[in-house]
């Protein structure tokens, strides 16, 4: 629930650029790295003061400049006049319960999106909010922790390995957004392994737990959703080749991009399809149980009541009660009990419900 | 209902633009506050009668003139005079069942919508009818009654923060759009806790009144809807930069507006599909509590009407029945049926029904 | 189901523009109005053949010819050569069961919609169909029957109170639409309590009644939605201002037609989820009560079966009973019974089903 | 089944414009059948070669040659040679499981549809499909089998009633889709008298049968709407005005055939959600079933278990039983059986059981 | 499960256009074959290495390169070079996963699709992806494994027969899209097959095991669905008349495999509602039985607990029980029981429970 709504109500009053921050603090210490590199040079450093990057390098260089940890408003506010960033966006920012978007401000392009990671243990997904600043020689990334989700694109830089090295701050951007919609790759594969194992759980031991277990993954699915499905339109926007920022060369990587948002929303409505699935199967397969015991019931019903109730008549006191004095009067109620008890499993038997 | 719904009929067979207050009177006597603010100069008063506002101010003071209550007819239709706003607009006023709109009137732009507030007792929620007119350098807004909604706004105008007192009557009708959809994330947070205590009420200790509560969060996400959809239409429209009251200044906060009604839309859809999910959970909870009960009465009529069925057979008065005279029969006879009981049982911890 | 589909097959093979009735024939006789009104004058005349109306007054004048009933063939002939009007629209103006349409022929508009009305006896609404023709100076309206719903715009006419009078045939037809759309929000306030009203069963007494009164509420909402859905488009299409015969003043007002069935559709959709709702609620009541009675049934299972076993077994008729021997074997037997059901009791108690 | 997919896959790995006849063979022999008429002259004839039709009269005359029977290769090929006919299309011709489209090929416009009818015995819908080429003063209509749909209009043509003798092709072409679409209008009554029957049904004797023909009725109209639905596009994009071979006074009757197919759509959706309902109706009424057998099952229950209780506690052979030695204590036990058993009844009439 | 999302994250963190191939390996060794042909020549080889075939033959040739396994890098990456295939595209080649789309590189035209076949065996639908790569004069096609999907193909291009031979590339990848959708056809109609047998079932012999099979058939559609749905926006791009690769002449076979695409989407979504009505069938049927079960349940108990107690009641053992000492009493007795259990029969015949 909590990561379905954010509390955002401490910001209502307030005038709108605000700086508040809205989420968890999920870092002690705000973190700034920068990286500058050109086709043949390539430098990384962690730097104390975010003053010290600016004025950015010439434009032969790119500049990278990634900050983890964003509940810092004096820090966030320095890099908004530094980057000559609009105040509604450093809001944006600061406040991890934004919706996917992109912006275009002719200077610079803002994207606010999602990393997701399933836990394991609790089989729900966490996010965690990234927003991109992509301007004609830099990107300014910021992430509320430090994770590894851009690891590889800074091993590449660093390697020189693929043609991100050669290429402008728009590839840098593509790099980014390509490894966060990786990762939601991984996310849906935890997530249909779960789903299968669900399954199995409901062909073989569907119980409470089983119904719970539903419960969930349609929640995780439905924030899946949430958080994806905007991304779809930032990128198509991104694509239609009209922002100037971005570079004819690199259209054919963020259409690459779109294909695979397209296909990660296909899943997540397959998903869910399939949990739809496997709600009506739970509550058909509880159906059925409910048949097997009241068949049990009504065989057993069947067959003792009228045996109870021969019994009883043979168990009436009166004074005169023929049969009562026979030889074999015993012996011939045992078998007619025999019969109609038989009878009773043979029609049940045929009734296919034995 | 009332409020999915309001008695419009009142008005059948009237003229175009006759004026009728429809809804509840919510407040005894109409209050007027006008404001004049420059970027230097700021002038509140409450004033008892309407023409004192008019005729507006020169050019370079904003005027935001904020009328509590809309019930009298003769109020409404002298401001409509003044101002100069068609007939059918008052009518609009008045009807405080409205469906949220904006209609650009080149002179000035109507705008409609609701501001709402979630009430904690019956865990509803209550709407209030917002109508704003924003002229060339006037803003004039109309509610039911007095409320806190404008509170901020008219502070942060008094004590010249941000940049409200420097900028014109579109940031103003902004700043009061801002405001009321700030109030909408309260609601939905309310809404959220609500859902989220009737999750754990589900999971715990379903009845009944549970399905109630599920009911009527339903009804309220059905109201939110219906009050907050159409605003998503209102603010892009708006958006679309082809309005000339509006500075292109102004645009940048429009959007961010739209960004939150989506955003808030979204959730009001998630909610929706939370609700539809906790309706399986309760249904299936139903019946899965219908399997342990009929599995209880299973298992005590097949343990206790074979044993009884016996205990029958012994009691039966013929004259010859051998077991009876047998020194150990009735010991015989009890074991025989813990036997069959003890079997039983061990079949139901097999089939694991117990 | 009747209204829901009427009985066309009768034109099945027949040429297009051949005229048949479709429908129930509800007046005897066909009744003609024709109204003559400027600014200045206001005739009202019955007139008895339709021909005294042709040629019509000068360009000053606007002409209204309302005519009730539309069953007879000669007289809708006679109509369509005097005003030159399409054999097809002749056609759709006799078939009651006509989708809500318009249609511009240059010369003029021809509009076909419903008004309805709700029967509070069998809660049903009963649909009437309108046609409209809107020429340069004239309006042609045709009933199915006398009514009421036309009357406040003849009130206005006559009196000349409001604009109507000065204004010429878009605004008187604006005026009859305005008549009907305001008339739906009379049907769907009736509807609105109905529904209320079943709400209030549901909680207090269900019964196999209220199902069938949700089906009828469901069935009756399919029909409103049929005869309304359909005159967004119209009124939308209208509202694009591309009709030379419709004056730019026209707009505005509908426009607020426009509003108001949309805001008449989104009501509509909101009934239909209410249903929908009371539907789930119905039978999650079903199952509830189901469970209780179960309840009931296992309790008294578990508490006397037992017993009947003990009471049973020392009714058994074996020479050799050692307790039956005892002197307070009965008391004790009739004390293990009181603790055994004490305990049941107890047990259910805790278990919540008592 | 067979009708909602028909056995293709003889056609697999055959080279586009392969000629094989998909369907059923309804007809022994070809008949073809051929009209030319103007204004003046009609000239109707049945023709056993192909070859006689062609050359064409000259542009005076329309010709409407009609072809009763597809399934003979050697014929459709000789008139795709005749009339110079893309052999896709003669393809298309001869497979009947082909969704209703329409192709513009300059020199003639190629429609594909179908017939529907009703089959009262079994409650099924039977199509039948229609190919319609229209020339410039020519029609060439493929039937499966003869059939009376077409004769109204072959009847109009020879009376020279209404206008369809002195107007051209396109007005002939128009006149067949008319024809056929009035067709529709008779199976929706049909299947709405099914479906107002089968509503009687469930709510006087619902039963497993009465659930089998919902199912049915739901099946025919999955078949309906996939038989009717992409007609809208079909004759929407005749009705744009782009077609050169449709005449501009045609259009106005097209645009009569659109509007009837909208009605028809919008009364298939009409009817599936009533079969929706109806299952639902179904569903809750077997719930409610359930519920008066159970009740039923737990007030016998409730009455005679601690009844019989009781006479088992009288009936144990205890030495000491206090009461069974009182005068009166069988007439006291039986009273207080009474007023257990009275008091029972009374509880349940309270609780509205009974 | 693994069908509808594979296994993807090992490509995490790897650079854009980075070599894996994803999916299970089909094949043991990359099979090439070629084949080069004009409207008089034809000449088809398999070769070992794929340098063979570049430089492709003067533009009089057409060349298909067939290339069967696509789990080689090496091999893929040689292809690469040879033809100038963009590294993205080499990437979604090797991807099994990839969902159907197109793109246009201006040199050439880039398809991925999948073909599909129906495992009997299983009732499980099998998927193998085909990529496509159409240039000026040449058709290169990757397949997962040797497949028989492309032999009709080959056929006719070696025997001349048809217009495949004489005409160029964009025809022949026709061919091949066409060879493809075909293929679904037989899917289709094998899996309608399977649906009405599992029809059949339900109405005859439902059990858990019908609503297992109902399971799999709506995730086989979902799986179809995924697989094909895209196809229809590939191939309605295709057909817009803008690649300047695709001659005219082909675009009316393009729009034959458009509509072929439609009638199997259309298909799938009549599936897909059937396999849902048929879980409505399975659902109502189980509550059907129940019904059955618990009314002989009720029956019975209704019958023999009322005798029962009447049995209970002369087995007491009161000293004093006047019936007990009558001489006609036993019979009495049993003649008032004969007369209830008769009535209880008739009175639930009259309920129409028996």
């Amino acid at each position: 629930m909590h990561r379905l709504f954010k509390n955002r109500s401490k910001k209502t009053g307030l005038p709108p650029g605000a700086l508040i921050h809205i989420g968890e603090k999920k870092l002690a210490k705000v973190k700034i790295t920068a990286m500058e590199y050109s086709g043949t040079s390539c430098l990384e450093r962690e730097i104390p003061d975010i003053n010290e990057c600016f004025p950015l390098k010439n434009d032969q260089m790119t500049t990278w400049i990634n900050i983890c940890g964003i509940h810092s408003i004096e820090n966030i506010e320095n890099i908004g006049k530094l980057a000559n960033i609009h105040p509604l966006l450093l809001e944006d920012i600061m406040n991890t319960d934004h919706r996917p978007k992109m912006e275009d401000f002719e200077d610079y392009i803002f994207i606010v999106l999602k990393t997701l990671t399933f836990n394991e243990d609790d089989k729900r997904i966490d996010a965690e909010q990234i927003s991109l600043i992509l301007g004609q020689n830099y990107v300014i990334s910021f992430q509320e922790k430090e994770g590894s989700i851009f690891t590889p694109v800074i091993g590449r830089i660093k390697n020189g390995k693929g043609r991100i090295k050669k290429m402008g701050a728009d590839y840098l951007a593509y790099a980014l957004l390509d490894a966060i919609v990786d990762g939601y790759f991984v996310v849906l594969e935890k997530m249909g392994e779960y789903i299968e194992d669900i399954e199995e759980e409901l062909i073989t031991t569907p119980s409470m737990e089983t119904l719970r277990k539903i419960h969930n993954v349609k929640r995780e699915i439905l924030f899946l959703r949430k958080s994806i499905w905007p991304l779809r339109e930032v990128i198509n926007t991104m694509d239609k080749g009209e922002l100037p920022l971005i570079r004819s060369s690199t259209y054919v990587y963020l259409r690459d991009v779109y294909d695979h948002t397209i296909h990660i929303i296909d899943t997540i409505e397959t998903f869910r399809d399939m949990a739809t699935g496997m709600l009506d199967i739970y509550l058909s397969s509880v159906s059925n149980k409910l048949n097997e015991v009241v068949k049990v019931l009504t065989i057993i019903a069947t067959i003792f009541m009228p045996l109870t109730f021969i019994a009883g008549v043979y168990g009436m006191n009166f004074k005169y009660l023929p049969e009562a004095e026979w030889r074999w009067g015993y012996f011939a109620v045992l078998m007619a009990m025999g019969i109609i008890g038989t009878t009773m499993v043979v029609y049940f038997r045929k009734k296919r419900w034995i």
